[in-house]
């Protein structure tokens, strides 16, 4: 019998699109959405914000997939079901993040957030220019995409430091774990790029000891997850000057509710959380090589450990 | 007797900012502001919007020196002088330029332009993401600066293609010239780059048959000089959709006047003539080495040809 695959996600639009990307790449693969005939006998769930009880609802599954880099949208019912879990790793997807993270120091290393606020009063002043060498930019996480973008920066003449649970050794970045070694990075960080996975450890993690511990007027991009800022704190650090700026990409609640305060905060800009996505031929792809894998009891790739979120 | 070379510009504190340099840097040269005793005997002046009265007032000049990659600043009385004219060619001025580029680029096709407008609403809208290899950049003029962001975009991802007065064959990059090759580039290009020099020839070529020449909604970005673009047709092709937005660093009257419509024009942004500014050491380095050269009548680096005015 054929390898099935249920398709699980909160967004009907996205799994009928990835439904019709599997279908014309993948033919050999069944595909079925909930309640559709036959799903109750795929193995295998490809997923982005599934329902909590998927798990009841097709007891047959036996392998988890995220369509996504990260895997916290599974939930915790689904984190520690104790199935094997994978995501995908999209190497265009990392050159996606990389452009993110790029735009946003390049807004603060050359002044283009306050050429924009002095545009609104038709007022001209220049700025004396730095090079990037003498910009240090703090990554936070050096998994996949942590690596590729720290190593793009300093491959574009930044300073990089890089922070990471466990130490690492990598080339043109000054690397540090540990929380005296966070304090030691942050201390040297103008821009500080967050990259970590979200865990019980790293919820947080941006908030107002973190924003006093680096160099005044510091600038922040958040491209990890919403539950990795303290909103408030951030609002108080723009307000008394400690923060330049932030760029975010990532929230708790997505869409950014209209009312909230960080729409419409001074040096705030927000993105809809379009960092970087993987590409529908991307996910597809590893999605059924894994499905594969699994149903001939091979190596699966990119699966994570729960435990660590990663 | 030691060379000496007269310093003159209409921004007196970059005079004595660049005094100061020289004096640190070589202090076997002797430099003089005008008025200063001895300036008279300067043969090489380093200049940067000098009195056009010049040679009237120093006639031993027999040099000039721009204190920038361009020479237009030096005006037509100087130009026309018959004088040996050099420039500064500064590696670090043609990294800033592809830093100010390479912004404007992101800007438009990671629609971060799009996601700043939607703020101001507080609307959450995402955008499907394009890789870089999908969006085609023309770049206008393929002198040193031209060459080191084409090749820098190319390398980056991004489809280039360049135009310039008499043909190149650059790696990776999809060469054109002539006014039928304008043609040819203009079609194809989403981003247009300006980096020519301003001549007769190049006077108002950012003009409405450009635009219309262009897919609708390209992105237009102008680091060569105000010159270069007919403000009234930019406006008129941002009012009807044909240009989705510009990133301009150059104009007409610098700075450009409080009540210039520019200003507030819907989806341009304006910076103080920033985009790529030579260090001061550099201008004393290359300055001092050709006044030496000069005097030794030895060969002159990065001298001019003034018919084409670069």
């Amino acid at each position: 019998m054929n390898t099935a695959i249920l398709l699980m996600s909160d967004d009907d639009q996205f799994v009928e699109e990835l439904k019709a990307e599997f279908l014309f790449r993948r033919p050999e693969i069944r595909i079925f959405l909930p309640e559709e005939d036959g799903a109750e006998q795929a193995e295998v769930a490809a997923c982005w914000y599934p329902d909590p009880s998927l798990l009841t609802r097709y007891p047959n599954i036996k392998c988890l997939h995220s369509v996504a880099a990260g895997v916290d949208h599974l939930g915790e019912v689904l984190l520690t079901s104790g199935l094997p879990i994978c995501r995908v790793v999209d190497d265009l997807q990392k050159q996606g993040m990389f452009e993110y993270v790029l735009w946003g120091v390049l807004n603060m290393h050359r002044n283009f957030d306050k050429a924009g606020a002095n545009q609104r009063e038709s007022h001209w002043h220049r700025y004396s220019q730095r090079s990037a060498s003498d910009i240090s930019i703090g990554v936070l996480g050096l998994g996949e995409l942590g690596q590729f973008v720290a190593q793009g920066l300093a491959q574009f003449g930044y300073s990089v430091l890089g922070w990471s649970r466990s130490q690492k050794n990598l080339e043109n970045i000054d690397c540090y774990n540990g929380s005296q070694g966070l304090k030691g990075l942050l201390k040297q960080s103008e821009v500080l790029v967050n990259l970590l996975p979200l865990s019980s450890t790293t919820q947080g993690i941006l908030n107002k000891d973190l924003f006093n511990a680096m160099p005044v007027a510091g600038y922040i991009i958040n491209c990890g997850r919403g539950g990795h800022l303290v909103n408030d704190d951030l609002l108080d650090a723009l307000e008394s000057g400690q923060l330049r700026g932030a760029l975010l990409d990532v929230f708790n609640k997505e869409p950014l509710p209209e009312n909230d305060p960080l729409w419409q905060a001074s040096g705030v800009l927000i993105t809809p959380h379009v960092a970087s996505d993987a590409s529908l031929s991307t996910i597809v792809d590893q999605v059924a090589d894994n499905a594969l894998r699994f149903m001939a009891n091979d190596c699966l790739n990119n699966k994570i450990d729960p435990a660590k979120g990663y």
